[in-house]
């Protein structure tokens, strides 16, 4: 049997929120260890990890490794009311076909029995090199920065310096550009100020669509980490929780320009299949 | 003449606004005593309601007997816009075919002539017999139960013991079950507390979407009352006001699955055509 | 090189919302005086001026008088995250065809190029007699009365006397009517007392549709000013800021009821083209 519980349920909510961004459908793998989770977006151009350990659960049970195939438009038109106060078991019989969600508040209970379904199992190998530069900033304000960009056009250029990044967009009649500068006073939450470790200034594009997408998860966490190199995808990081307990990360190719802006697929750019 | 004033024009809004959920269009009986009303929903499977005594307003005058021809979409519009400070007085004259509305705002005074519509009278005669079961719960948590399961599917099944109450709805994937107690500890307001009173352990079902229309009837009371019996409409009763002046009610038969799944009519199955 | 500063970037989000309205695309004026602008709506029926002096603001630089083709509907886009403490540059060069638009937040600095357009110039006379009655009211309940009424039908009739003005729509089946009195007990604040100045009674009809328009502006000022004469469009002014440094004014002529409904035309009712 596997058996978890949310203090929160409204953690599960959000959860589910930011991986439902990319697929509707993902296959989530739980162990002795934890839950982990790996998905493409349904055009294959990025991909989403997810992990969670056991002991960032007040109660956690599981017998055997078990993979739920899950249909995340379901789940989060269950957990749509979810208040604050409620709290969240996941339920799943080792060799059931259905996972069970119960939602308890303080005057009743709620017991969802879903559907498990079958989907094949991709495992894909992600490089993870150490990058060229890694900014942390505030989870806001990348989101911020993403929507007031997002209408201008889908190319978003981001300049890294040891002084600051900027973000930019040129339409077709409108361009914008954002800076943020890392020597920028504190701000009230310690959180909020804007780190950037690098090796060497870089110029990169990605798909602002996509970026905007992964901003889904920024309820999950303060901060964002961005883990940029010219030569391997971009990683969006949100930690889960205080303790490196658990993460959503979301990959994304760069987009090359100078040959027929064609966009790189995730199969060649993302991820290596992994054949072992 | 026929004049009444409410102190709180809102409240009149709340009334038009859970009548308008079954029906566009009502005749309502004006007389010495108050108010009454009585509705099929436009699909003829529930009825609804409505009475308000005289003694509830603080201004009521009523010369005749009237019969006062609405059309609830139109006053729902022109209510649109009151504010809790706003009064609202109603007027018609004996043999006029207009309704006066008049909205008192600390500094401005609208006034709305509404043409009455001409309905045939329809005098249903309600089954009223002592119901095998009578449950009181906080308003909010019973609106809140049909939100969370109507997504599931469209029938209800009301299991009642003495220890509380479960619904359920299963679905073609998802199947979904609420479970409240009566042991449950008070809550901080008394009239959140679900209260049961019934002769025998009772399992029936209704059409949840329907159940789901009676909710809207919430802002007029903070709790509500099932009366529910295995051969007879179910009853869905919110109080107006503290003194017993005044009660919304709905009734809808209890579905029959066995033959077919045939949706028993109303004019069978909740009322009998009065022939007197 | 004309710049300036708006030290609330949400002042003139709410100027180019109230502009917006009327229409998508306009050439502001901007010499060393300050801003000026005149448009027509895109149905000529009705008219906006926009004016707003150089010492409103804290920084202001204008070495040539230049005209700027505006698209409103970019610049709103642009413009609809800006909160309360952001603050907003606009710059353009003398020669150039670019409008550059800076939003200063605490921590991040965004720079939107706006390309401009061309567009006809249309100098406008507007004829400016003495009204015949001039109303001063809080701006959000001229705002509330054009909401309250609208459904009803599209010809709205004022009657304003000594005491008080009303405000009729007659429709097919309902018709309303607010009536708000100059000898209300002054409310809290002091800017909501109705004040009317007049030489004799007039009654007169207007497109409410278009009054609706223009109470777009209502975030701008506390209060708003209609102008009335019975043979030369009515004024609606909202002041911008305490110390007469600027305005809008909307322009409508009145609604000719007594020949076949025919709408005046802007061009012959509310303006004179200006042949000079």
């Amino acid at each position: 049997m596997f058996e978890l519980r949310f203090e929160a349920a409204s953690l599960l909510k959000q959860i589910i929120d930011a991986i439902k961004e990319l697929t509707d459908q993902c296959t989530i793998e739980v162990s002795s260890t934890g839950l982990a989770l790996q998905a493409m977006d349904s055009s294959h151009v990025s991909l989403i990890t997810f992990k969670l350990k056991a002991e960032f659960f007040a109660s956690y049970r599981c017998d055997r490794t078990l993979n739920l195939g899950l249909n995340l438009k379901v789940l989060n038109k269950l957990l749509k009311t979810v208040s604050n106060t409620d709290k969240a078991t996941l339920r799943a019989e080792d060799d059931g076909d259905q996972l069970k969600l119960i939602i308890e508040s303080p005057r009743r209970t709620t017991t969802f029995d879903v559907k498990l379904i079958d989907l094949e199992a991709e495992v894909l190998n992600i490089n993870t090199s150490e990058p060229k530069a890694t900014i942390k900033m505030a989870s806001a304000e990348f989101k911020q920065i993403c929507a007031d960009l997002l209408p201008l056009g889908d190319t978003l250029v981001m300049e890294i310096t040891k002084d600051g990044i900027s973000f930019s967009v040129t339409g077709s009649d409108t361009s914008g550009t954002v800076t943020v500068r890392t020597d920028a006073e504190p701000a009230e939450d310690e959180g909020a100020r804007t780190e950037i470790q690098l090796q060497e200034p870089l110029t990169i594009s990605f798909a602002l669509r996509l970026l905007s997408q992964f901003t889904k998860a920024t309820p999950l966490s303060p901060t964002v980490e961005l883990r940029v190199s010219s030569d391997q995808p971009l990683c969006v990081s949100y930690e889960i929780g205080t303790d490196g307990h658990g993460s959503i990360q979301y990959y994304l190719a760069p987009k090359i320009e100078d040959e027929e802006t064609v966009e790189p697929t995730a199969t060649s750019a993302v991820v290596d299949d992994d054949d072992e």
